[in-house]
């Protein structure tokens, strides 16, 4: 008997799907997300219909998870802090509507978030319990895994992005000064490197380009920082890097390891494992439809008290 | 019926003892640790003859924890890292010794992870799940709970004063740099405050003497800072601090409030709540009494891989 799981992507550009049959992926499917002012609604609904087209020829959906790129409330279901996503989100439902056009409950879940679960059970982290995950890209995502789940805490644990790097650092979103977020985003490093985008840095790089390779450098060792602390913190089994910007390579994950092992030192770092995340851009659909099957059955921690 | 557990906690100064019936403090007890090269042996029976003398009025033992300061090899019960324990103590065993003495195993524990689950089950954290627990002492320590237990993950997860404030701070005794250990001990704060000790930067502060409050001030800042990565990651229910230098007060905790509450913003800090530390100079062997009885009944997370 098949237990299928629906799991949907609602990212800043595009929208993806993933259909697993436990833990195997049948289908995955994307599509731009379609959000913009006054379209909050139709980009929901294109959501819904994308995942059960997807879905459709392998039968009937146990559950579903949906993965947003930012803060939700998990009780009732609504937008908190989605800066990266186009329109009006703050208070509106999300949850509600997809559950409504699916026919069945739908868990929220963090983009990074359910890329961390993704990796916990199917990537880079399978087979271990505590993970420690950074999703470099348009900004710097995390995920915690504990005891071989997803911590959540009082709501949105794993926020790597927030950890400040430089106290007089760059004015934040989140408030804050100087967090790693603002300071190792593609944005960040294609300025660094005098480079229109991060994929021309990363191009320059590549062609021997120092400001290019120092750009890359200073961001990888701002990110090893933070992971140290991480680290430091929490002693997990494994380090998992992902996001489209590691796909830079070693001009970014070498500065990184050398960081982390510099400042983690006081736990065995020289033996752990950091991996580049292996399961690709639908890794946050495929963890949104892990997600949504444990919320379902109750065994996930879903966080324990309210959101900002 | 009842059941008796035995805590030891072998200070860098004193030994201290507490006899547990259940999670009720029957009795404590402390006396010098008797630790100097060449007496490691008898400091370890010491402790043990201390811990049967406290216990023998109540009845028989029915497990036992031993809190150090610093790290050690849990399955092999010796030492790895105990720099502020007089003599020579790197690979010697530790545990097998009381144990022996004591007619029952002994299960090892960070001495401020020891107090954190002390805290966690009957302080300042009790009720809470999730808790993040930082000592201000001779050094800076840290114990995190997840989920009504303590995290250790592959060995000594925690270390909160191994977090780096200044990359290019002072060298620790890790090997790293700038580690809040080194930039908020007591020691950092009687220097920076220009006087000979901790209690008398204290007093200072508390006649009003500008560099003093300063000092406490830029401590407090640093002890915030890595409270607020913490908090960030894990989204915790409470922060408690304890430790002789937290006797200092609001000079310390306003500024550590302020700076936590200023870089955390990303988490719902404003209804955090910060806590002192309620159980006094014993929590390290009340602790340590808690986690030798479940690790005797195998529900503790002993950690999952071997020491540094």
């Amino acid at each position: 008997v098949r237990t299928l799981r629906l799991g949907l992507d609602l990212g800043g550009t595009d929208a993806k799907v993933a259909v697993l049959d436990g833990e195997a992926v049948l289908a995955t499917a994307s599509a731009p997300n379609g959000a913009a002012p006054g379209r909050e609604e139709a980009a929901l609904a294109a959501l819904a219909e994308l995942g059960l087209r997807t879905a459709a020829p392998f039968g009937r959906l146990a559950s579903a998870g949906l993965a947003l790129p930012g803060h939700f409330d998990a009780e009732r279901g609504t937008g908190v802090l989605l800066p990266n996503l186009p329109g009006a989100w703050v208070d509106r439902p999300i949850a509600g509507p997809v559950a409504e056009r699916l026919g069945l409950p739908v868990a929220l879940v963090n983009d990074v978030r359910a890329l961390t679960l993704a990796e916990l059970r199917l990537g880079a982290g399978a087979g271990a319990r505590d993970v420690v995950c950074v999703a470099l890209g348009t900004g710097v995502g995390g995920g915690i895994a504990i005891g071989g789940a997803l911590h959540l805490g009082t709501g949105h644990a794993g926020e790597i992005g927030h950890v400040t790097v430089d106290p007089e650092g760059p004015l934040c979103g989140c408030g804050n000064r100087g967090c790693l977020d603002r300071m190792a985003s593609a944005a960040a490093i294609a300025a660094d490197a005098g480079r229109a985008t991060v994929a021309d840095a990363a191009a320059a790089a590549r062609a021997g380009d120092p400001a290019a390779l120092a750009a890359f450098a200073r961001a990888g060792e701002r990110v090893g920082r933070v992971l140290a602390a991480a680290v430091v913190l929490l002693w997990p089994e494994r380090v998992i890097v992902g996001g489209g910007v590691a796909a830079a390579g070693e001009v970014l994950l070498g500065p990184l390891r050398a960081e982390l092992r510099r400042r983690a030192c006081v736990a065995p770092v020289a033996t752990l494992p950091v991996l580049p995340a292996r399961l690709g851009a639908h890794a946050g659909a495929v963890g949104a439809a892990l997600w949504g099957s444990e919320a379902a059955s109750g065994t996930s921690d879903r966080g324990r008290g309210t959101d900002r």
